[in-house]
């Protein structure tokens, strides 16, 4: 828009880009960078570019790291025999954060989405498969609890059964501390069909 | 947190530092950065240093712009003699938005807000006294309806007045198309004290 000077102008359009950022957001970020000191801006472009060329893929799960073989995947302590397949690294972090698992993960960058186009291809499934030609016991799904999700988990499992490894999907049902009459019905259902006997 | 690598951490707490961003919108903002092509990512980085560094405030209004008089401030058309006063840059933003208003502005940078040490010193309020040494008619104070844009209305219009310059306050009320019910008190007791004989 003409309101603003040409450079606010085409920052506020770069930042209406990033995911969340809608228009007024946009204005009061370019608004807070201009009137950061420069070299605080300097900073924070520079991560950004930084970030970029220097992260890479795990060779093993796939993760986003700037090593070649991630923090997890490099961990003797962790059992690698046992491999979370998750959606992204985000998925992976909240898992860490748990520190509860001790496997390992296998990072799909996405899920199966017929709508949209994305295939078994467009995803890191080929490159999971390789991994199940080594010593692996177990692998637990855990894309989300969406269509695209759960198109993904029983896609994967139906390709790994017949090779007679265990695999498993995380529960879905009610969250800890939900309010019952809060959550929506097909939850609801999900968490009386997966009831566990006391 | 070290659940993610170096680079995508130090992007993650940079991105946390910008207004309204909070955890989780930095870390999908930092992945979806990581995601964009790096031509993208550099575009971003550049135009963000960019603005800061050609961005400058107009010699009349103090609002940010690229030139050295502002686009309002340099059209002939605007009536030099009706000053609206604003706390920002976004304020005038809006106004211009309606395209009804045909004077200029002074942008103060700031409110008086004496709980976090603002005092009048520290907004372009000197500037704005200068001004009325000009051809001046009328300053409407337009900075916000809260306790520090009250405060620093007050503040202007005790200022001005012994000058014998018009001052004028935008009304407060209730917003078009607001329903009463949802509205706070002290909004529907001004748009009472304020009402018009029809």
């Amino acid at each position: 828009m003409e309101l603003y000077s040409g450079y606010i102008g085409k920052l506020i359009e770069e930042l209406e880009k990033l995911p969340g950022i809608g228009a007024k957001s946009a204005q009061r970020m370019a608004f807070h960078i201009i009137n950061m000191p420069q070299e605080r801006v300097n900073r924070l472009a520079n991560t950004m570019m930084e970030a970029k060329s220097k992260v890479r893929y795990c060779k093993d799960c796939w993760t986003l790291t700037d090593r070649e073989i991630c923090g997890v995947c490099s961990n003797p302590a962790r059992d690698k025999s046992t491999i979370m397949v998750v959606e992204n690294t985000r998925d992976l972090a909240a898992y860490e954060k748990t520190g509860k698992y001790n496997g390992v993960y296998h990072v799909l960058h996405g899920a199966i989405s017929p709508m949209i186009g994305i295939g078994p291809g467009d995803i890191r499934l080929k490159e999971l498969i390789t991994r199940l030609e080594g010593d692996v016991n177990e692998v637990i799904i855990a894309t989300n609890s969406s269509l695209e999700g759960e198109t993904t988990a029983m896609y994967i499992s139906k390709l790994i059964k017949p090779t007679g490894i265990k695999v498993s999907r995380i529960a879905s049902g009610v969250p800890v501390g939900g309010d019952l009459e809060y959550i929506d019905e097909v939850t609801l259902l999900r968490a009386l069909e997966g009831r566990i006997e006391l």
